[in-house]
């Protein structure tokens, strides 16, 4: 094997990033196994006709069965809405192919259970995309903490903060709507601080969680774009039927203590993904809004210098940043992409499952639905 | 009345700076009713009579019955270790005395309550000593909120994190001791918290969570200052019997969703007490390392320039700047203090109760125990 | 025309930027004149015909004079060492090829008058490389300032502060070498900042400057990727012919006053390129280390809540922002010569010259040369 | 003597500022040698009657040749206008007094030139008031490279920027009349930053600097407190005699190279005193508005974890923190007097000169003299 050969279904805002992530390989990480843009389906012809022309692909077309049966495809990317992940990743998987999906898994554990069942019982390699671990500035924080340098973990704390439905005449997109989305702020923004929670410090045991949803309805939207949207004026309006904010607090298997908040309401935080981690010898703070930084804290420091230090982590020490620029010279969100894109294919060269993987991703789902199941019966859940 | 008699019973932290506060009121605050500090009150009399010539007390005592019984003081400032508030309490408001008490108000709601009733049966004056309403950038987010500028409030999240007592050796001084101190960060820090949820946001409805103690047995201290203390090489241990950190979740009555943290085990955290507001207009952050800071959000900003500002309080359109020093000339700590005192001293004057008062204080007191008690039977507690 | 054809000399640390930019294109702007890869030229014929692999050109030469000539290219790219600049661009110019050339355009102020005078007799569009001009935090900045929201400019102060050769040890690389360089700190950085003043502020009037070249020899270097390089042990020493570290102050042709400092001795700095500008009516701040942050404060604000506020330049408000990712999610380095290829493919396709082109070259290399003149004469230097 | 015993000129800003730290002193530093405050003295009978009182002065005079005569006194601190500085120190040191002036020592050099020397004649003790030496980040700063921790500098860049007479229509104070005042921006402001310079890095051997008035004329002020003041609608219209900014190149004797900028029309800055150090093992910066903390870089760090710290400077390992509240509690503005006085207090104990004294006033006003010769003169100017 000598290319990754893709097909893709999903060319929007996750489709484009994706696809940003395959063109950069050869440039950036000129090592790696090597991706080619096979084909990308949507289901608008005309629609996936344009994007496959803009985004790179050689070929675009409209029924994700026929890709997935093709010979010459190695590895099927679902970045379609999340309620259609779980019929494309089992058809893949059947079909003997590789499987990148996007985050969350499916709308429920038991569809991701399945899923992972099915490529495993298939013998695929299998990839969710938890992009933020790919984030340089969080690497960093993982090898603190797996050295040991940060001690035993006491807290993590973690946020996601976004603004982007505030307004209550902001429409009801997919997003807003259970049946396609499975969740709201939970499984869209919640979900990628469990993963780092588990990445950075492992099993959850336990949560307790609560769930709000300010806005109780909004107009039908028209149209919608990455995260922003129109709605005609005077337009019907329909319910929101998820969260737009929640809450849970976590005791981790090692007993750290967790606190979790995902919100679409927090004026001015466009998209703030931050967490704090505090250990017996050290701490690190994380913002992705200026996500080239790592704040670390260390308690060996001299007594009259200690604080937090604002680490770029744009050195040649830092994973990742040799590819890119000297240092002080910043990548940006697309890049998480493009590194996850260099484990998957590192992956599928060297023959191993890649991390994350859709363990990771069942992991993330059992512990979205018991904040779920703990915000609905008000009660401490166990993770199983 | 031309001056408010004081007799003060506690000399150690929260002593000086009390005493330093009645202290500055004649120089910067010289229409207010000024303190005279008549009597301090410490059990050991070398060393009350030491802190009393330091910290500039007329007379000292070592028998608060004997302090609070003296015709010749309006007002009794209790800043004596919790366990010791209730009683002193009682018997100030037994006496006609007004009363400042330091937090929390005492171990318990019952005893708590009980204040509360014997200075209202009393008709005395009380308040409570949660400080840091009186920062001028607290006071700032205050007016935000009142006035409608931040419109609906969606989230209250606050942190109060230390890390003094990280070191597993630092010694087991009284606030790790729940009989003198009531409880542990809970009481300590996150009382503070709720306060300041309760003056910002407004009654919280129901809570949840949980508290851990990290480090189980600690070696007996021999002596404190602050918040530093030595313990000897091979001191006997004993068990930490407060919580290390506690961590809930709240529910206001409006509706809002608040999260709440307190611990000691927060490395390279000296004291970070921090909170941010968001609502349906705007958001607000306040963190005490940067006390004369207010960071400020509107949505209503022009669509370009939309961010969070870092207002500096000491412009003359902020509470209590005028009485200082010209804009950006900043304040510190001991300032709360004063603000506080001289609350108190404008309302002995104007015969009306300060703010906070006994009532805030048993406020406090119900939610600490209902976090307690959520803890405990791992469940969610409605406040009373 | 339907494709820009390219071709470009040199293939290091800009050569890689150029040619990312050339392939981002099509994808995030493919409205745009798309640009067509056709060859690159280098000396070494075997890193030459790597590089065009792993970069994506369709060929590669070794001799520039050959590429110049060819009919199939309508455009020279040239990232060469400084000093080939001016041959490269006399004869492109001379086949009526359009230009884009790195900065500084040339060694001397006079090669550059040069150059520009022979692109403009040829009637060949023109752009250089100063590629700050192109964060949209920067653009946001030029637009605040354009339109009157700043006042009148009474102040801007900028430092390009680097540290990649604070080591002693640091080996004698092709920037330290007068001959090849043209000038150390001044010429790499502080162009950018004598640019960004132009951009934004307006002409500079005159000049008085100081320059000092902390560490007079080094090591000659073994061999050098990007700003790093090693030195083999014992390796012979040579003179370090251009400055560490050069600042001078300006008064701008509209009154205001300037400050500039470049340096590669600061200490935790790795590339930080920053300027705040002070008007009657408010400031703006930029630092390049979090490219994509604009702080701005206007006087206008309420008086309760003035302050600088922290703009995240990732809104559909701002230039360029809407191409990319949804508001907060951030981009990096490499993107300002996406966007500067933009222009210049727009440019060509308009059939008016880019911005900034050989004329603000010229304008820079004139600062840089009073600038040297004046720490050689040490006395004021007016602009001509 | 068991006290030192004080008569005060001046009550305004300074005069506030002087007189809360001399009553600070007992209550913080009680081991010191403590301050009687005597008399106060000032030119309108009743406001420094009212002063006196305010600002606990037992007595209080309107005739300061008569204050400088009493026997009863040990130290005249003069905080009056800068144009009385001279005459009034002149006389106490004829008198035998020890004396405390404010800065700058003097309307020019050749004057400064004569205290110091009237003082040295008279045996007196003497202090010039640089209060920002004493914050106890900037000691932190001192220390660091005064124990080699930063290495050879080769960097110090300063400015202090405010904002208060950005109206054009702020009326002319008598800090902006230069008979009164001396200077603008520059004696105000820059002369801290030049202190500054020269406590932590030495003497400055040669500058050249550039001034400007951007607002020529300014109604005639009806009254000033503090930084503020009104003028009366239609109020007639006078010259701005000093500099509103102030910018100046300096080369240390040392051969580290100095960025000074002094300016009041730097819109949202109320008080930006700010600096950074660059050495050759480590960098440090420091901003007034944050005055507890000091940014501190080592290239020593380990090589994933180099960044600035940011040090709060609230520890025990910090100079006066131990005298204050615990870590992480900030103290203020003021707080910079309380520790110069202690200093003061402690040489007069001790029977050695202050630090600073009046000699580092005088190298201040050379620098002083020498920035405004070079700006009119338009060249580099040499330090005598």
């Amino acid at each position: 094997m000598n290319k990754l050969r893709i097909g893709m279904i999903g060319y929007k805002f996750m489709g484009k990033a994706h696809s940003n992530a395959y063109r950069a390989l050869p440039m950036f990480f000129p090592e790696a196994l090597q991706p080619e843009m096979k084909a990308l389906c949507g289901r608008n012809p005309e629609a996936v006709r344009q994007a496959a022309g803009q985004l790179g692909w050689q070929e675009h077309v409209t029924d994700w069965r026929e890709l997935v049966a093709r010979e010459d495809i190695d590895l099927i990317d679902i970045n379609a809405p999340s309620d259609a992940h779980k019929e494309i990743a089992l058809a893949a998987a059947r079909a003997g192919k590789h499987i990148f999906c996007e985050k969350p898994l499916a709308l429920s554990l038991a569809d991701s259970c399945e899923m992972l069942e099915a490529a495993e019982a298939a013998g695929v390699l299998h990839m969710v995309g938890f992009n933020y671990r790919f984030s340089p500035a969080v690497r960093l924080a993982k090898r603190l903490i797996d050295s040991g340098r940060l001690g035993r973990i006491y807290h993590f704390r973690a946020w996601f903060l976004q603004d982007w439905i505030l307004d209550p005449e902001f429409p009801l997109v997919w997003r807003l709507q259970k049946d396609v989305a499975g969740s709201g702020s939970l499984g869209d923004l919640g979900a990628h601080l469990i993963d780092l929670a588990h990445y950075l410090v492992g099993d959850i045991a336990e949560v307790t969680g609560m769930s709000e949803t300010f806005v109780k309805e909004r107009p039908l939207a028209a149209e919608m774009t990455g995260l922003s949207a129109k709605a005609g004026a005077g337009a019907p309006r329909g319910p929101v039927t998820v969260d737009d904010a929640t809450l849970f607090l976590a005791r981790f298997a090692d007993g750290a203590l967790g606190s979790f908040e995902a919100t679409r309401f927090a004026a001015g935080h466009r998209s703030t993904n931050a967490f704090e981690i505090n250990g017996s010898l050290g701490s690190v703070r994380f913002d992705f809004e200026r996500m080239n930084e790592l704040e670390v804290y260390f308690t060996s420091d001299e007594e009259d210098v200690q604080g937090f230090r604002r680490v770029l982590a744009t050195d040649p020490a830092h994973d990742y940043a040799a590819a890119w620029w000297p240092p002080g010279h910043t990548i940006g969100f697309e890049h998480t992409f493009i590194h996850e894109m260099l484990e998957l294919s590192n992956a599928v060269q060297e023959g191993r499952q890649p991390v994350p993987n859709f363990r990771d991703g069942v992991k993330c789902q059992a512990v979205l639905e018991a904040v779920e199941r703990s915000a609905a019966e008000r009660r401490w859940i166990e993770i199983e």
